[in-house]
């Protein structure tokens, strides 16, 4: 069997969105990949997250050719293979329809940066993407999905702002692997809903100074943080 | 005992809405057809659903007359029944007070169709009945209640729309089974929350475009069909 | 032990309001009576609900002496004895601060009747108590409490509407019995949760018409109901 | 090891937070102190919730020398250290992103005294902190964030207002001891909640009338207070 442990990895990633609740039934999915052999390891299209196991994922190639795997892989595959090819600091990529952050994601407005929570991960504002064409939704939907994606960050480093909302669908994340993705998901979705609460409470709510989202982020991330403890 | 395997998709379908944190109490109920026999298997009324075992469900035909039982059919035996004698197509059906498609029902406005989680399973906007008038409420409320749902889908496929919202009431649901029935109970209320969120977020949200909704209808259902596995 | 069974009861009581999420810690408190011995039981003050056992229950008589129970009773006590001298129907009743219950007191907006879930259990809007004065809120606050509850009920059948809302408080619920008591503040807090979402959906939403409230109303209760089963 | 019992309370505390979902990950953390040694406790940097026990928290003294552990203490504590010199009755320290009280703080909205919830367990309006300024943030920024939350209470008793909201960033509750810190956090966060649905359903509502406010303060705290059991 390919990638058995990668394989571990990726059905631990889809648990952990079914046991925060980001999931239900066969929501979403998480994928990671193995960059020195080139393999992605996915969830198998329209598997409910209690059945899943290393076996019953989907192995493909990056040009989305599946290697091993009886079922079929996740109908999203595309999209995760486009930010795989385009993104190469990243490990794993995740898509839910988690409630908060879709609903930014179905008003079409980018999450801001209201609060240090949000700033702890994701440095600055989460950005929409723009909507797709018709011709890009006729066909290779699912790829045209990660392109417009990709072409959102032309400017900015999938490490630095690992999530996006796609515009009128939902949020997908990524990260260093599988887990850090799946945890990004979960994180996207907190610092949303404080988002929603705080422009309830304040409709002119502003984003927090540039001083302050540096400090969090950057005492998190980088070569500087001393958040947490050192790697051993 | 009659139908003991419909006896069994029933209760289990019922058993889905208080797992999913649809129904408290005795709200809500649940029922399955079976169109050969002509027999209609339901809740017992105002039994709480963890008294709920495959010997108390109640069997009746399709005029209501009970077939089988020791308790009270569901009060809401025939609003379901409207439906089966109108709708050919589907098996089940379920009623629920969730919170979001009620207050959605309550507040008389349909849900729009503001993202692709809700054009994965509903073919556009949810549509809300037409008020009962006063001489259809005091007399045969129920069945009056399966009328005007009846006609509100005049024009509509029910397996395209599977849900609707009464109007000052809530949702009722239904499905090829009642499996995909309450399913599509879970999943309305999922959308709805969705909707909700979206439109505090954006008062003048509007539909995705037709392309949109239309390829993530069909790319889960019908002959072009591709998310999930094949039948086997 | 004086009225074992009630004891019991009252417990249960105590323990559906946390099993439903409506209290935390110490908050809120059930009671019941006996209408024969004129005892009524209810939770000690400042008790967390997972240490109360029938033994730790007060047992106080209509006037509010104690005649049983090493623990002081709810400081709330004096507030349900009032509703008890004042509405002889009742058995048992339940305060809470649960969420959105306690949000519409907090608005001093009464709860209008919005949909069927609401009419199904309460005649009508659930009403708000008017303030107290400073007066009576210095000396003998919790009686006072329960006096403008009953002045508000003069013209009121108590069981046709078994929740107020305290203004600037929270609710108190009613019953023929402590488990209906602790159901009707689980059904309160739904019937609240369900209102705030339609008023937020629609701001000038508007009561169902009276024949509908009466039909959802009266098919539960009274001579012609028709829901759940005959007696047995 | 050193104050082996104070180490437990700062567990139980910490796992007081996970218990009623106030904190997801890594979130957050809870102290304690022992006024005679000067000694601190406090959850270490980065470390799961799931992942603590007594052995690896962090003993620090009250200028942040570190003491006893293999761990980073977490990168609040110099913010704790603030709070516990210049409130020399409090015993414990909380910091959370619970939802709703984050929401306030990140709309900079000090959480008025809307109930008697809200009066039970804090003596008027949660105060918001000023904003930190660049050279603030930019060196000491957690020792400053401390300070910032000391001059908001120049003229206020810690213990009759055990919580602050750090502007743009969460809140942080304080007691007598870490249990209290805790059951702070979580009251905070009801009474968060509270408020937020409460200026929903009405823009414009203000403050209880400050009779009412004392009454519920002063049942539950100092002298007079006849709420709960006595001492024994």
């Amino acid at each position: 069997m390919l990638v058995r442990h990668l394989r571990e990895e990726v059905l631990e990633a889809n648990l952990e969105l079914i046991r925060r609740g980001l999931v239900i039934y066969t929501f979403g999915n998480a994928s990671g990949i193995d960059r020195d052999l080139g393999l992605v390891v996915i969830k198998p299209s329209g598997v409910p997250f209690d059945e899943l196991v290393p076996e019953n994922l989907v192995v493909a190639d990056l040009q989305g050719r599946v290697l091993e795997g009886d079922l079929r892989p996740s109908s999203d595959l595309p999209t995760h293979l486009a930010l795989y090819r385009a993104f190469p600091s990243i490990g794993g990529v995740v898509h839910t329809h988690s409630r908060y952050a879709t609903a930014w994601a179905q008003a079409c407005r980018e999450i801001p940066c209201l609060g240090t929570t949000h700033a702890d991960y994701f440095h600055g504002a989460v950005p929409v993407t723009e909507p797709l064409t018709a011709e890009e939704i006729e066909a290779d939907y699912e790829r045209h999905t990660g392109e417009v994606i990709v072409r959102r960050f032309a400017n900015a480093d999938p490490l630095e702002m690992p999530a996006v909302l796609v515009a009128g669908h939902g949020p997908f994340c990524w990260g260093k692997s599988p887990r850090e993705a799946a945890e990004h998901a979960v994180l996207l979705e907190e610092v949303a809903a404080l988002a929603y609460f705080t422009v309830a409470l304040d409709p002119a709510a502003v984003p927090i100074p540039a001083a302050l989202r540096d400090k969090h982020f950057y005492r998190k991330h980088g070569a500087a943080a001393y958040y947490g403890q050192p790697p051993r």
